[in-house]
This record gives C-alpha cells, structure tokens and sequence, in this order.
C-alpha cells in the first residue's frame, strides 16, 4: 500500500512549493474569495463571522475511504458535507475553512490534485473559501485529510443538542440509511450495474446508495431554515438515527420516541424494495455517514415546508430518557470508532 | 508499532464517549473559558476576532515524533508551539483551537490523556482556549494530533513575508539551530546525561537541546511586539534560516544578506563549543523545527528592544534575490517534507 498503479509523478519528486503551487489555484476555481490574506503566508487573515462557529473533520485512508471505492474527488466530497453538515446542525452557515493534507511521499500527485479539484468545485457550490492549510508528510500508506470550517449564525441563537422539550415534534431532513445500504452493498461484493436504460430499478437504487456513500449531499441549506422556524433542538445524523437521537434525548434531558409507521412510510419502505426488511430497518435506524439533519420543533406548524429539502416528521419528544420506537426500547445500534 | 508495552487500557476498550468524558476536562484545566458553546454540540460556537488570524498544523507518529524521545506531553507543546509560532509570525496573539486526534484504536488511553493534560496546561499558560475537536480511529499504527489556531492582531494590519524593502534591518528573536542540534544529538544516539551538579556543562547543553527539540518554546509574545514597533515583514523559522528567509526574500521581491560575524557571535558559537563548527553551521543556518521569529525592520531604532525576547539583528536587506551570507552566495539547506 502506497503509490497508486499507475501514477507517474509522486509528491517526493516535488518540492512543498512545487506541491503548493499545483493546488492552490485548484482550491480557488473562481478565483481568490474574501480572504484578506489568503494562502501563503504563515497564517490567514479573514474577516470572522460574529460568533462564528467552528467545527473539525477529517478522513484517513482505510479507515474512512477505500481507494478501490472512492476516487480522490468523492473523499473532497464527503470531507466537505461532514464538516458543513456540522455547522448547519447549529443553524449556521459556513464561509470559511482550513486544509489539512497529510500524506506518505509515494502518494501520487494526481490524487492530491483530484483531491484538490473537487474540493475547490464542492467550495465554490457550498459558498465555503479554503483560506490556508497545511502539507505534511506521513509515514508510508498514510493518507489523511481534514478540514476546519467556520460559519455564521446569521444573527439566529445556535440551535444546540439540550433544547428538546417533552411535546416538541421530531423531524428529519434529508435521506435515512442510503450511505449504510451503499457501504453494505459494497462489502457485499455486489457488481457495478452497467449504466444504461436497461438497468433495474433495484441496481440502479443500489448504484445510488453506493454513490451517496462515497460523496453524500446532505441538505445543509435545511439547518438554518430550521433554526429561522424556530427548531428547538438539531443534531447532524453522523453515528446512526438512534445513536444521535440519544444525543439529544440525553443533553435534553428528554425521551425521543420515534414513529414506526412514519419510519417505514418515508425510510424504510424506498430500501425494503431492494434488501430485506429487517436489513432495511437496520440501515434507517443504525445507519452512519447519512449527515442528514434530525431537528426537533415546538409543534407541526413550525416545521419547515420545502420541496426542495422536506422535513419529515418521524417522532415526538416526551418524559424521559433514550429512544423508544412506538414506546419500546430500541436495542441501540450505530458507529462507534473506537469500541471493539 | 501499535500499543504502547505496559499499557493497560486502549481506546478500543472504550467508547467515544468515555474517551471524550476523561480528556474534555484535561484540556480546560482552569475550568470553562470563553467559548459560547464549547466542546460538546455539533459545532462550537465562539466569539471570534476580527479580523481574525488562522493557521493549521499537524504532528504525526514516525515522521514528526518518535515514542522513544517524546512523551506525549512533549508532543503536545510542540503542537501548541508550531501554530501559535505562525499566529505570532503575522503579529497575532492566539485565542481559540480545535483539535483532531486520529488515532489506533490500539493506542493507550494513558497517552491520550497524558496528551490532553500537557495541551491544556499548554492552552492555559498561552491564553488559548480548546473549543472542539474531532476524535477518530485511524488504521494500524498510525497517531496523528493537528490543531487550527485562530487569534487577534489587537487592531494592526498583519505583518506579512512580502512587505521587506532595500535599507531594512533583519533580525531574530529566539534561538538558531538547537532543534536541529537536540535531533543530531539523537539521531547520533548520545546518551542521555544523567542530570546533577557534576554533569559537564557540554553534555547540559545537549541535553537542553534535545529538550527544545522534543518541546520547544518559541517566543510568541515578541510577535506582537515586533508588529507594534513597525517590523515590515516577519516569518516563523519553521524549515531553517535560509530556507524561510528565501521565502522573505522572494514575497518581497530583495535580497537578504545574513551577517557572518553577527550570526558566528551570537548563535554559533554557543553550538560551536560543544559541536564542530561546520556542524554548528549547519545548525544554525539549515536547522528547521526552530520556531523562532525572523523580522524585517525599516531601521536599527525600531528593532524591539527585551530582557526577555531580545531580537538579534543578524543581516540586512538589500536590491536583488535570495539570500547570501556577507554578500557571498549560501548553499541552500532545510527542510522538506517531500522531496527525496
């Protein structure tokens, strides 16, 4: 594990100023943004948000990609909706962000430049600017990447975790399960479908998941919507519906108690015609890397109406603790990083 | 490479959760700071400077620290130093952080948290709060610990590589090759002196080095003071004197000429008594991971003067391109993290 078949130019046959002088103007496909120092010197100068509110992600190399999965340019996705995903869980909007690449010198110069690439492109989309970064080596195999993003709250409260009130409605933005559906339909071996109009619906909803895992779009334009609606609670779905949902339910002080029927109306239903249910209610319920959003609102007539990015009511906040579905105990399932 | 011999308990024992229940607390050791929403949330969310000055930078295992030298809380400081060096470097005073910490699950808790207790001890006496981070696992061996920075200029303009002119004054603030010395000194495996009164003051000297090496502590206050005296440029001695002066000398446009009697007197020969001279050199003028500050000034008056911090001055600027030592060309040396 170390240089990619096939690569020609490595970073180790390049200076840093050689390696920097190749992506930064990728990271700026529209050219330089509101800096007012940008990269290039030994720290940037950028006009803050006030407050401003900050996050950090990063991704590493066979633990959170697989190269023979995700290209270069579905990592610089996936790295971007982590971290914005985060700050539109708060209500925010991101603006700004530093880089961190960190990589064994027999990496290849195209990926970094792939990297690179969609990056600047989910930048220049997101309205985030990468303002500096840093480039390290790493020992060999090594390949890590991580971004800290910052954003504004607009002049709203953020939204944070302890806000759910017993009464409060349980709402959901964005996909459930589809990132899991994809990672599972990969470890399953399952074949690339040919793309074509041939394709059964059930492979081409397979390639979709696939897809989504490797470069989700999460809805974040959703999270200050939620916040200007007056969500009293937002968490970004990172670790699988129950696990956040436990999130809330603990800095709340509160119960979630899902809905089963809305669950498999909404969620379930669009996987269960493709893997099997119970599989399917795995997914929607455990599932990680969705970066969806799970809001809670003082009443139905508060969440927000869009066509673009739906809520779905999928829950009620009551008396308690943890998560129940219909009133039962839900066994807790979701990613944990570290436990075995 | 994976746990560390004699320790007990791993990440992989615990869940996310407990490892950020034991280290959140080591990282505030005087209680909670200023953060509006600290560590916790999606996001944190911070009252940031305006404009604000940001920088980013990463240590990983085998490539920036070896286990055998450096303790984690050695690591932790030189983490600290490396970016609130940058910060300085542009004339900031640093405030806020998030850290990344991706990690073997194989690691031991003790190391985390002995990293947590020396970074907070570290934020506390620097006047920088920890407001968030992310904590993720990291394939077989690897340990990797990043920080973004972010702090104020107190109302003046930054201090920029590129604002050197002809008729300047270059001087440094801080040491000049014992980084590179304390490495020499363990790459040659001297052994470590036993430490009392009867110690040869040769083997004090390289024993401090390795110190410095290991958890060197830059200047970082005269930054400020240096962009309140009117320094026209200014970088953090990162990859070695010549290397970052050449990058002073090409942001500027000039050249800057060092002054062999004036680096021999003050930086030299303080190595040259315990290494050889051409060694000493090598030192002072290649060695990287230094830290220090290297300014420009319009003029002799305005170079700040300290008990404390005292600046050096060490050359001069002049018309041309690069950097030459008493006018004569110098071999380019420092650091690269790519190049073979």
């Amino acid at each position: 594990m170390s240089a990619e078949p096939g690569s020609r130019v490595l970073l180790q046959d390049l200076s840093e100023e050689e390696i920097l002088d190749r992506i930064l103007p990728l990271l700026h496909p529209g050219g330089p943004g509101g800096a007012i120092v940008g990269p290039g010197d030994d720290a940037a100068v950028v006009t803050a948000p006030e407050p401003m509110v900050v996050t950090t992600d990063s991704m590493i190399r066979a633990r959170d990609w697989r190269d023979d999965w995700s290209s270069a340019g579905d990592v610089a996705v996936k790295l971007g909706a982590q971290n914005i995903s985060d700050i539109a869980a708060m209500g925010g909007v991101a603006t700004g962000a530093v880089l961190t690449i960190t990589a064994d010198p027999l990496t290849s110069i195209d990926w970094v430049e792939s990297f690179a690439t969609g990056l600047g492109q989910w930048c220049a989309a997101a309205g985030v600017e990468v303002v500096g970064g840093d480039l390290s080596s790493a020992p060999p195999g090594v390949l890590q990447v991580s971004l800290t993003m910052w954003g504004s709250l607009e002049g709203r409260s953020p939204v944070l975790r302890s806000g759910a009130r017993p009464g409060d409605i349980v709402a959901v933005c964005g996909s459930l399960g589809w990132s899991d559906a994809g990672l599972a339909s990969y470890l399953a071996g399952d074949p690339d479908p040919e793309r074509g109009p041939e394709v059964p619906m059930a492979d081409r909803k397979l390639d979709s998941w696939r897809w989504f895992h490797r470069s989700p779009r999460p809805p974040w334009e959703a999270g200050p919507v939620a916040a200007a609606a007056g969500a009293s609670a937002m968490i970004d779905l990172s670790d699988g519906l129950v696990r956040d949902a436990g999130r809330v339910a603990t800095a709340s002080g509160v119960r979630i108690d899902l809905d089963r029927a809305a669950l498999e109306a909404d969620f379930v239903g669009v996987l269960a015609d493709v893997v099997p249910a119970d599989q399917a209610w795995r997914h929607v319920l455990g599932g990680g890397e969705e970066h969806s959003l799970l809001a809670t609102f003082p009443d139905a007539a508060s969440v927000p109406r869009s066509e673009q990015a739906p809520w779905w009511i999928i829950g009620r906040v009551t008396e308690g603790a943890g998560v129940t579905l219909d009133g039962e105990p839900v066994e807790v399932v979701g990613w944990d990083h570290f436990r075995r």
